[in-house]
């Protein structure tokens, strides 16, 4: 597991050096689907003094096999999303500022040029917002639920993240550093939207040019890259 | 005091590094509650020489016990917010762009998601505008009086920070790091809720997430952190 | 071609130090007009460790003569800009945020003052939308040519740049330096011109002023510079 | 003038890392008013290389009296506002984004809060357009006496900058130093200002609290430092 938890301290630490996260505001994890193990970052620990060895070990039902520390507390949400995403081996959570906005306001963020198109097939979906039982519930599994029900006919390889209502993104990929490439190309389309609707409030984009940049990217048909 | 001293000169550097204080706009303050003795960052002295040795302390009545420096202009106001909340133990102030937009617009900031309710249960509150007569009065002292007065009701440890109407935030905490990790807090959900609202102008949280998060860090049933 | 490849190589270095390109969202080439030779990035390699060697180098009909990578994937685009502007040196594509915004906007980014007049002569054009037949057909060269198509009527000598509708910039210049310094012009007026237009949706410039600041700069009458 | 030669290359200095200026797009200036000479940046010459040998020395009238590079082409601003504003020392001119926003929305910048206040008394005022014939003649002498004329009923100590409509601001001060610092203070404010307005347009401050702030730190009674 050494390999998995460098990966994944190393997906955190790049979150920091991308400008998503400040304090410990965030976390990455990774899984060994082989041996069904996630690693995490523990809860409310400093970035600067981190080590591959703080990283907590789980199996999916959430019981720790390794480590000294308290994992993230938004464990349980990482755990329902490698339950439902069988194709995802990495996660990220983090509150970067423009991407946070639109979970805050509610609203999936549309795809309006090649640079969201080149990595999200369709719009960035926004969940509902959490009922008062489910807050009250078990509240950061149902935040796994909600994103899970969320992506009811979509494709979360194609459509790698999510807005949480009111609270902010997660996305994923193939690997930790997937997921947390995943996490700034997020913030970077979340802004452009943002600045693209405050100068034409009615812009958009077309089918055509989306499935043209997206599909150069990603699928069998790939052409971008060595 | 020189342990004291020591954390309220680290705290001001903190601003800087936070990107919260440009020149000499911003203070941080610590209070030794036991000898009722207030250190505080000294008036219009750069940053980038500023010595422990020339933070100033004082008695809550405002004689100076020691130190060769001016204390900083706005020490009626932490004294006076020192001796209203006892709780505290660390003041900042600051006029770090976000939130002293919200000041300057005379607004409260709402609780639009879990990164405010994490750190500010319910609104940030912005003071009212001060009377000519308070003003031209004992200016500092009554800034800090706004403050209390717009705290009837509201507990200052649940809610570390308020905007000063028409120039700019107050935050505290149990420690000056901690007042200071406050006023990073207060300036980026500054942000998020400015773009939240250009984004959806009607955006709302609801207090059942509010409640959880807020709980989840603070109080008796607090569940994050090692 | 060393020397070609050596300035072709900083060119794209340069767009991440101006903080216009994260990742490999970028691409700059310049063009050897006596060879009729093309130098360009590679696809999808990293900055952090891209030499000179890794530099690729083709004839306007897009043969590699050179070079062990496959060539960005935009560079179809570049070769019909070198064959239709054979003015030109050198050529940049970003995505940076305030001009991919005015791109996914669809529209031109007025003139509102001196900094846009000193570099661009009248408005940066957006282009049409690439048709579902376009985009489904040679893509990338016809990106090039909805470029030169809404170039009829002017200079790209005296409008060293576009935006490609619902893309991003493209700018170009007399050597590969100057297509970044016009990368990072297009994002500084493209932000200037948002933030004024919010400021007041009324705002422009006036012809007398334009001209005096295009010509200071450019043309047998420039004064400017030593 | 080696000592003020210096000071200018300093000042020119601090605007970059400030973040006021992008390549050669500002300069700073100083005055030695025994002497009646204004040391000042030379035109387009790059900030990495700058040493203090290359400031130009001129005259009121604009003779070099000593340098080997041309001075900036706008010297004859700085001139025409050394020449109208006997008080002050020292002058910049910049493209900071908020700052030029505003400028080129044509509008004066109100104050707002105490930020505004600790440094400008009342509005930050934009001149007039220039017209075509102050345009077409001496360009550059124009744009100063713009300025001075917007100055009439203004003191330039008080209120130590102005925007020049379409194109940008200039501060100035008692030293170049302090015209930087007053750039910088400008380019604040122009941000908090946008930011404000776009949270509640009706924003505003009141005459007491602008005053009391203004003088806190300005004339006889000011209090503030050491």
């Amino acid at each position: 597991m050494q390999e998995l938890k460098k990966k994944v301290l190393e997906a955190n630490l790049e979150l920091v050096r991308q400008g998503l996260v400040i304090y410990t505001w965030g976390n990455a994890s990774g899984i060994d689907r082989d041996r069904g193990l996630v690693v995490i970052k523990p809860s409310g620990v400093s970035y600067d003094t981190m080590t591959e060895d703080d990283m907590v070990v789980l199996d999916l039902d959430g019981n720790i096999v390794d480590g000294h520390l308290k994992p993230s507390s938004d464990t349980p949400t990482h755990l329902a999303l490698y339950k439902a995403f069988p194709q995802i081996g990495g996660i990220v959570h983090t509150h970067s500022a423009y991407a946070t906005a639109w979970a805050q306001a509610g609203r999936d963020i549309p795809c309006l040029g090649t640079t969201h198109a080149d990595a999200f097939r369709g719009p960035v979906p926004c969940t509902a917002a959490l009922t008062e039982e489910q807050i009250n519930g078990e509240y950061e599994k149902e935040t796994g639920k909600v994103i899970i029900s969320r992506f009811e006919g979509l494709d979360p390889v194609f459509t790698p993240g999510a807005l949480v209502r009111n609270h902010g993104p997660f996305s994923w990929g193939a690997t930790p550093a997937e997921a947390a490439y995943n996490a700034k190309v997020l913030e970077e389309i979340a802004k452009m939207a943002y600045l693209t609707l405050q100068i034409n409030p009615s812009a958009s984009c077309g089918q055509a040019l989306e499935d043209k940049h997206f599909f150069r990217k990603h699928g069998p048909g790939a052409t971008y890259g060595q």
